[in-house]
């Protein structure tokens, strides 16, 4: 392998794949990535791969020698984050023994490399289902469902985020079973395809873990808004493409419980709101009940157009906030986990809200008169005795 | 207790002071804060103690009713960071029970207090020598030593930075045993008075311990840089006074080791060179040389005038690096750990500085031209075997 690269181009895509190296494999392979230098691209890739989660990153290089080594993901990305960028760098095996050498401006590196053929393949998905996304659009469905989704590994499917696929719409689902996250794109789903074997998008469906979604999010963070990601999927493998980069995932196995059913259609009362004033609120009402159970409690009624929040953690202190409502329905008393409603209301893109509800014990919604027919909260009320 | 004051300075009151309380106590009380109000002076007062460092903030407030109590440092503080300070909070305790009651604009909170005369008394230096210094100075004088000391609480009078006073001169020393920091302030010392007892301050000298010094330079770095601050102390106890605050430190016991004698005054070898320069490349040398013992070896002859940085991590990498030099001397060979070099290359305030040595066994010193009579910064070299 030789080859002359930016150091710049080639400390961000590190970078990227770092983060699905894994901090404390099970195999120590793993705590490396792979770097492929290929002359007739003129390309250099970067791969990083947990087992579970993959990304690869390619950018721009003049090839002298095509090669593959696998070298420390940490060591060596500390290492080029701290060189010079005035001149590209030259990367090197050293044929004498195992070695990398690294040559910049002022000084020479040399790393001990592993060989490639211990790194682990990253998995392909071939004639899979392909569907076309604008970034902007699949930013907005992860940030409005990942933090509905389970922390508990025995909730199996309910640690991912379920994406289905309706058309032209894409629907993002999660859900821990107190709380569930519903966003439908009905834009910048460009292209419900067609797959090589002529099976369509239509009524697809499928889960990805969190984790995975998580730093698919980030990663598009960084991308023009309008960029177009294709999607590829098949039985138990995922793969995002965009421009220089790629993102595999494994699939969550299991049956996706019907979330549709769940979502109430009537409301016997609604509480019309600010957003923002109601997040504050709640954030000062939450560093009391986060010494207790997190749980606050909700009183309303028409006469007053007043919310009183409260909350009461024994033998530490209490607290009780108001704010102006517009307020619809027989007199209401309801209590919530505190941080599932600030979730929630963060996510929600309009500043005047909806809380809708029919009874303490009864599933509320969250969601705004604009967005009422794309984005909902459902959050299980908590039961409280007075 | 009653008083109305600013949400503002209130909090910024308890930032300060909650640097002092212990986040792991020995004693549980310790884990509180004293708030008295005092109707006379119109002031709020707010005490942190660990019973080695205290820090007392005053704020002004309109006392209704004066009083005294201690509250849970942490959560007084949450509370008061999230309130609006659209208007005044009202403080005052409940009669019927032992809550603190908080009104702001636009909520009610209650917190369990404990009897303030559990809290330990904050100890008051009293007849103790009296030293002015400005803030400015004091802050030179601690950044460009305190990283010095030694973290092995077994080193006891180690531990600290040692303040001599010479006249009108301020000496700051630190040194854990393998290189030494010495900052003479010969401005800004601005009385260097005489105590009631009529005894004064030439010759006197004070170890205070690391910790209460970091956080005396945290506080002093948001003064205004002529802020005058007086520094009272006796056997036992020192004491900073400036604007509304307190700091109040133990002192170490012990006698601080006669360190002017380490100090070689000839040398055989000096190398001239740009201070950002070797930073640079020793902080990415530092990367390897960070995978085994933190060792640099230093070559450098007077025909190159180039200084090799390089390291070596047996079986991980190796790296070399050089930068242009003036050199004079002997061909060097020498070898230091990078960390304490890097520690010290990063509080030398000039951009041209010197390293001077004479074998590869004795002490090095790192100066500036400008600075030579007053920054005195030792390292001893590594041993190493080719």
């Amino acid at each position: 392998m030789k080859l002359l690269c930016s150091q710049t181009e080639l400390h961000k895509s590190l970078q990227f794949v770092s983060r699905a190296v894994a901090t404390r494999p099970t195999i120590p392979i793993l705590n490396n990535i792979l770097l492929n230098a290929d002359a007739r691209k003129g390309q250099l890739s970067i791969i990083g791969f947990d087992l579970s989660l993959g990304i690869q990153a390619n950018l721009p290089a003049s090839v002298e020698e095509s090669g593959t080594v696998a070298l420390p993901s940490r060591l060596f990305g500390e290492i080029i984050s701290k060189l010079s960028d005035e001149t590209p760098l030259s990367i090197s095996n050293l044929n004498s023994n195992n070695q990398i050498e690294i040559n910049s401006f002022s000084g020479t590196y040399q790393v001990s490399s592993i060989p490639a053929d211990i790194f682990p393949k990253l998995p392909v998905v071939e004639n899979g289902i392909p569907i076309r996304l604008e970034a902007e659009s699949l930013i907005r469905g992860l940030r409005a469902t990942l933090f509905a989704s389970s922390n508990d590994e025995a909730k199996q499917i309910l640690t991912g985020v379920h994406l289905q696929f309706n058309g032209q719409e894409l629907e993002c689902v999660a859900t821990d079973g107190h709380r569930l996250a519903v966003l439908r794109l009905t834009h910048g789903v460009t292209d419900a395809g067609v797959n090589e074997s002529g099976v369509t998008t239509e009524n697809y469906a499928v889960t990805l873990p969190t984790r995975s979604l998580k730093e698919l999010e980030r990663l598009l963070s960084g991308c023009p808004s309008k960029e177009d990601i294709k999607l590829l999927y098949n039985e138990g493998q995922a793969m995002f493409i965009w421009s220089n980069q790629t993102l595999t995932s494994r699939t969550l196995e299991g049956i996706y419980p019907s979330y549709q059913n769940l979502i109430p259609t009537h409301f016997a009362q609604s509480i019309t709101l600010d957003r923002k004033a109601l997040i504050v609120a709640l954030e000062r009402v939450a560093v009391l009940a986060g010494k207790s159970n997190n749980i606050v409690k909700f009183i309303c009624d028409s006469e007053s157009n007043k919310l009183y929040i409260s909350t009461d953690a024994q033998d530490i202190g209490s607290a009780s906030e108001s704010i102006t409502v517009d307020f619809n329905g027989a007199p209401l008393q309801i209590a919530f986990n505190v941080q599932y409603l600030l979730d929630g209301l963060k996510v929600i893109a309009d500043e005047i809200i909806q809380i809708l509800c029919n009874a303490s014990d009864t599933p509320a919604i969250l969601t705004s008169q604009a967005e009422v027919r794309n984005f909902t909260y459902l959050i299980m009320p908590v039961q409280i005795r007075d």
